[in-house]
């Protein structure tokens, strides 16, 4: 999915939302145990629930890493369930040499047909590059996330008195541009959002951190909004975890219908579509 | 396997090398693609070729994930092949918000039994501390990298006067000593091993980047290896695909006894053992 088809379904959608499928076998409800491929059935019934208020849908891999094998097929159906006018993120944080890189490329976008992958930025320029190579397909590259540990590293000073995430940016958008590149950003971190538009300001943002993290709708969107939204926020436990009992699907298409309503007023107000 | 256990099988077999499992079903010999798991068989007559030559293997999750779940199985099986006196190493360069590193850790240490796992820096603290909890277990951090790209942050100078692999060294050891903490040095990056060895005196580093990325291993051993070895230097492709053919096992076998040869003299010349 390209910029501007991302763009008219948040138009049309009237949303920003992207829904973490970050499924644990421990988490789901207890009924759902006994089916077949219990991860997918908890995916199909919540993507059926929240598909009209959301834009994206965001597995994070390690939860389907976690149970070996079944898992990546688990992670596979959930993909080909996924209705096609919605923007797929693999949240895998990859990231390696240049022929490894390759591999992961392989893995996400074909054998997999995910539209985006998060990338960590660490190994720099050729262990990016080779995702950039699908056409149509995007990296989201971690500048700013939303956990404590973002300050151990991310908001270190370089010499040019410039913080380390800000130097990411600097140096990414000399390897794609906003058609093919997105930013991760946490939510936690409203007060370096407005920074970061201003270095970006044409660039989709995924902002992780919504609800449980304690990230806050109306500051983010206030500090990263551009005129064609240019946010995915991202909410995961608090709207698949809502409830953990045998109403989960109900109780999350409420949640998520709560956030789109939100989120209508917020684009209104802030992205003046 | 703890640190004094790798110690011994590095002095009982005379060696530090590590063989990388970059198994591509594009690389591999054609007469192979006839098995039932072609990656499995590929891996299994490699270990088979090598065990005695080596102390450490490294499949590299990515060539595993390219080809889906068949490819998890794959390497589910080759970790359980793996001789119990060889320490093993998932390179999946992962690294999450902690919740999400903790289901990374269950995957390689539980799902699957390795020894380490290679994680990257950028999220901090808490991205890191979960794989910490296991007992024997390894994070092995990234640092200093192989690749071209590692100029691109790695070597972005702080305020401070530091280097950022030098502050990832420098955080990352209040978060464990060298009995669960490893660093990846490139072997591409000899002049800044000897400063890395001074900042980390008695941690193993994995070295990737002889071979096929042009590392030279004497210059490695000099600048990098102390009392206990300390070095892990890893080859992939130079003993892997060093022949393409029906004896690539018996190419592989005398491509790894010579590196091991060379590795007695090192041995000798700098660890004193």
């Amino acid at each position: 999915m390209n910029r501007s088809q991302l763009f008219e379904q948040i138009k049309k959608k009237k949303s920003y939302l992207c829904v973490g499928l970050d499924t644990d076998l421990e988490k789901i409800p207890k009924h759902l145990l006994k089916a077949d491929d219990p991860i997918f059935e908890f995916n199909k019934q919540i993507i059926d629930a929240t598909k009209e208020f959301c834009v994206a849908y965001k597995p994070n891999t390690a939860f389907y890493e976690a149970i070996g094998a079944k898992g990546w097929e688990s992670l596979k159906k959930t993909l080909e369930y996924i209705p096609k006018d919605c923007f797929t993120i693999a949240d895998a944080k990859r990231g390696d040499i240049g022929n490894t890189s390759s591999l992961y490329a392989r893995a996400f976008f074909k054998q997999m047909n995910f539209d985006a992958i998060t990338v960590a930025p660490y190994m720099g320029e050729d262990s990016v590059k080779p995702f950039l190579e699908f056409k149509d397909k995007w990296v989201i590259l971690l500048v700013h996330t939303s956990n404590k540990g973002a300050e151990d590293f991310q908001l270190l000073e370089t010499r040019d008195g410039k913080f380390l995430f800000e130097e990411v940016i600097y140096a990414s958008q000399l390897w794609a541009g906003p058609d093919q590149m997105m930013y991760v950003v946490g939510a936690t971190k409203a007060d370096k959002m407005e920074e970061i538009r201003r270095l970006a300001p044409d660039h989709f943002f995924l902002v992780p951190g919504i609800g449980a993290q304690g990230g806050d709708l109306e500051a983010v969107s206030r500090a990263g909004m551009n005129e064609q939204c240019g946010l995915l926020v991202n909410s995961s436990r608090a709207i698949i975890y809502a409830s953990t009992d045998t109403d989960f699907a109900g109780v999350a298409h409420t949640e998520a219908k709560k956030i789109q309503q939100e989120m209508n007023l917020l684009l209104d107000k802030y992205a003046k579509l």
